[in-house]
């Protein structure tokens, strides 16, 4: 037999007509005389029935069937009894008279139901992925990053790049993350790194006069794992030469309407909207704000700074911030003790405090109330709050404020089920810092990478007060998510040197982990710049998952194993004598 | 200034325009009051000319160009002089009179030139490799393979496959070559592997269901390299269900047919030539036969099985064979001691002995030919051999005559130009032998993997002599090069099962390492099967290229280093104490 259609396009249009199908058995309802079984593939089900009446042999073959067995049938299609119509299934109109089947494979029960909604530890489902990718919201996430995939080959393709494969057996440059390494057999105690990403392989390859490359590429980091990261996990990789920051992002602005149509259907407005990230972290409090609802910062100084509440006073002479943000309606959703829930929370930013006012008919109320009984008006007008509002402040250092307040903005939406989730708001965010202080290492470090360009005005800050220099990057931003970035790269070899400098590292250390890069820019090195989108993230805003393991086939769970096939796991000696390694003794 | 084309692309449509260009110095032709620059990018070279006439500074600039400075310009396009004219150069009858010019960046001189020809190590061509990328040729390899990976994706996306990423980061299954390892940092003393390719992946895939799956998928293989070897290499994965053989390799030769047209705008016939295993063996001696050239192997028995030639004599008495090619006019262009020098080459492939003659207009010569001086005719008939011919006879096991002749026929047919290089000869040999006998490991090995399905007719075979079992596999081969390869799998835990046993492995081997995949072909797996190509050599054939190097960005050398990172290297304590590993003391 050879299969006609498949199950979930089985539709009025075959009326009359014999089919042959090859699928799962999703269900079987045995009513003696007559079997009904629900056949699935990956585009849905169809209902099969079986009868004496149409094939007593085939009746007898059903009567063995069991969830998850694989069978081929062939059949007639024809209209349902009005009893039987299922509006809500595609092919609910119709059914499969059999008069042939045959089981292609038995399945043992599986450890859970083939279905969306499952109850089910994460352990178990990356255990037994192969069923759990059965489920219709796994394929169907499967199947919209592969449409993600092909919207990005078609459209830079269209667009000119060479798609350009870089090694994923590399140099450790420790610098950054953690690299994963790869012990060399030929040269013991050498190792290989996998990269981290293709940063500078795609740069030489600019060096190399190829104008645009592409590479859907995966990138590895040995990091401590969060909700969305995975030690390896995939980029969308493009760098241009000779083009602006501008240019870059018109082309990124062509990649995301192209999928967005080709995916979903949606039509995005173009250009995108561009803020700076200094505006970005006054008004939302994030270098990546979700602009789908409001709640912006409101810089509350002019209103408080002569009221007598010391907290704000001495921030304010310190030369920090008084801000805030208005809750909507919150005067009434957040009781004393869940506001005291979140000031304590947001001590891991370094906020000393969350004051807060409710605003009543009255005036304020709340425990700090008093003390501003005097600026009802200038204060309700500046952050502009309405009766049963709660205002929110944070006083603090700048960096304190934006995140203290960021963090409380949209968790608060979410809470309050504020955000509109049919929107994809897509934004730039630019004219980033070259920099930034890290409190882990006690250090400035890069901002985006040490291979990032300054502002033409800023390069003259290398020499003279490196870390206010601000840098030609960008960041595209969709619903509060870091989708992607880039920049403008150094493209001359007395620029990089400076910038290793300013990032602390002796002549010898650059020489050291960059030299080949360093000399790379000695020989005609063309302006250029790029950027990289993460498609596994992409992957999962598209589909409106929570975590990018739901997008990933085979995804690691949160301690960096793979339940399936126990991954990693022990070698034998032979392997590792092959290598010269041994395992240090505990 | 922006560009308004490439160098390559100004033609005479342009003339009397502005342009605006950015490219590399290729060139330059001081005239004194004249200097003509070639400009370069990657779609070619167009020639500048800065003159006083048309602007004194651009002049200037231009006296301080040298080869590969970055430059951009705005000049007008105007026809050159008849003296100038280049008709070998796509832009050869025009050139730009530069009014404008920058230089973007400044280039060392570099270490060799950036052209087609030169005459430098390949490790100096991998430590500059963003030099060695420019030279046109390589542009073109890299480019080329970039068309193929485009067509690629567009055809299998119109096949409605799935492209879907399988992980790097896996488990170790130390069956065929060699893994690379990447250790863990969580579970010190546990390791990761690198995978040869997705194989287990993307039949689990099709367990989940998702009935057709394609990856561009990098592949990791710590083998001893020869020319076509690399330790990462790329393959076009490709995985089906329910489909026959037939119907995959119907599919496959779609994408070939699309890739050959997208990319070099050859039309190839379909379907494709197809002959088993045993045929393409006896006929070419070879299990990936090159078609472009005759040459086949002869069964010489019928002719000599009489002839009192004692070495002939005693291969056919004990079953072996005595087989003959026969190279056209070779009697004058071989000499008894390029002979020896053949006889002695073939004794790697176990042959004792070469045996020759030369067909003169008297019958033979050569030093046994006086064996043969009965048997002129019917040797002569069989072999179909004509005066001026050398015809080479091997006598031995029917594997060593193979080899042998198989080895002599493409060597000699390339020592005399026999083969016509325009041709793309594809080629399918099916029915190969499920197992193989390793002389490496003394035991049986699978031919292709074991995870092939045996011939239906040959599945009793699995329990009384399975070696003489044949498979449902098939193997594309193009220009006597192993293409791709690809088989139906086995889909059932049982056959999987025997598979292991006739391999040799105990229960407790198979469980330890595939347990996981056996139990997962427990739960309703389907019938599939697929196929891979190999991207690398894909592209090298297409490119006409001799090694999978020209074809990769950035190969590693021959002894797996990359000359430019200097990868592998060594690495500090630190991260060596975190993966809980010590190098071996020598």
């Amino acid at each position: 037999m050879k299969r006609t259609t498949y199950c979930g396009l089985v539709n009025e249009s075959f009326l009359d007509q014999q089919v042959c199908l090859q699928g799962w058995v999703q269900k079987r309802r045995d009513l003696g005389k007559l079997i009904f079984i629900d056949l699935r593939d990956r585009t849905g089900i169809v209902q099969l029935v079986f009868s004496h009446e149409f094939d007593p042999a085939a009746l007898e073959v059903a009567d063995q069937l069991r969830s998850e067995y694989v069978i081929e049938v062939a059949g007639a299609v024809v209209r349902r009894s009005d009893a039987e119509i299922n509006s809500k299934m595609k092919t609910g109109t119709i059914e499969v008279e059999v008069h042939q089947v045959k089981i292609l494979n038995k399945a043992k029960t599986p450890p859970f139901y083939i279905q969306n909604d499952i109850n089910v530890t994460d352990d178990l489902r990356l255990k037994y992925r192969y069923l759990d990718l059965r489920r219709p919201e796994m394929q169907q996430a499967i199947i919209l990053r592969s449409k993600i995939t092909q919207a990005v080959h078609r459209y830079l393709d269209e667009q000119d790049f060479v798609n350009i494969e870089t090694p994923y057996l590399t140099k450790s440059t420790p610098e950054g993350a953690r690299d994963y390494l790869v012990p060399s057999r030929v040269y013991p105690g050498h190792f290989y790194a996998l990269p981290q990403s293709p940063q500078l392989f795609k740069q030489l390859l600019m060096g190399a006069g190829f104008d645009r490359y592409y590479q859907i590429a995966r990138c590895f980091r040995d990091e401590d794992l969060r909700g969305d990261r995975q030690p390896e996990f995939t980029q969308i990789d493009l760098e241009t030469s000779f083009l602006s920051a501008e240019d870059i992002q018109k082309i990124t602005e062509g990649l995301l309407q192209r999928v967005m149509k080709d995916v979903l259907g949606v039509d995005i407005k173009f250009p995108l909207p561009r803020i700076t990230w200094d505006e970005a972290m006054n008004r939302f409090g994030s270098d990546k704000p979700d602009t789908r609802f409001g709640m912006e910062l409101t810089d509350m100084a002019p209103a408080v700074k002569d009221v007598d509440f010391k907290v704000f006073q001495t921030v304010l002479e310190k030369g920090g911030q008084v801000k805030a943000i208005v809750v909507p309606g919150g005067a009434d959703k957040y009781s004393r003790k869940e506001i005291d829930a979140k000031q304590e929370y947001i001590k891991r930013f370094g906020a000393k405090g969350l004051a807060w006012l409710k605003v009543t008919d009255d005036g304020f109320s709340g425990p700090v109330a008093k003390f501003f009984k005097d600026s009802v008006d200038s204060i309700k007008q500046t952050a502009q709050a309405d009766v049963g509002d709660l205002i929110l402040f944070v006083a603090d250092k700048r960096k304190v404020v934006a995140d203290a307040l960021g963090y409380l903005r949209t968790s608060i939406a979410r809470e309050l089920d504020l955000i509109d989730k049919s929107k994809f708001n897509f934004l730039w965010v630019v004219d980033w810092p070259l920099f930034e202080y890290s409190e882990e290492f006690h250090r400035y470090i890069a901002a985006h990478h040490p291979f990032t360009m300054p502002n033409e005005e800023d390069i003259g800050l290398l020499d003279t007060d490196p870390h206010q220099a601000h840098a030609q990057s960008y960041d595209i931003v969709l619903n509060g998510f870091e989708l992607g970035g880039g920049s403008i790269r150094i493209h001359q070899r007395a620029i990089q040197e400076k910038m290793f400098k300013a990032l602390g590292f002796t002549k010898e250390r650059a020489e050291k982990q960059f030299g080949f890069f360093l000399d790379a820019l000695d020989y005609g090195f063309p302006p250029h710049g790029g950027l990289a989108i993460g498609l596994d993230r992409f992957a999962m805003l598209l589909s409106g998952k929570e975590n990018i393991r739901e997008v990933i086939a085979f995804p690691k769970n949160s301690k960096a194993s793979e339940p399936l096939t126990n991954a990693p796991s022990t070698v034998v000696q032979k392997q590792l004598d092959e290598l010269g390694l041994e395992i240090q003794d505990d």
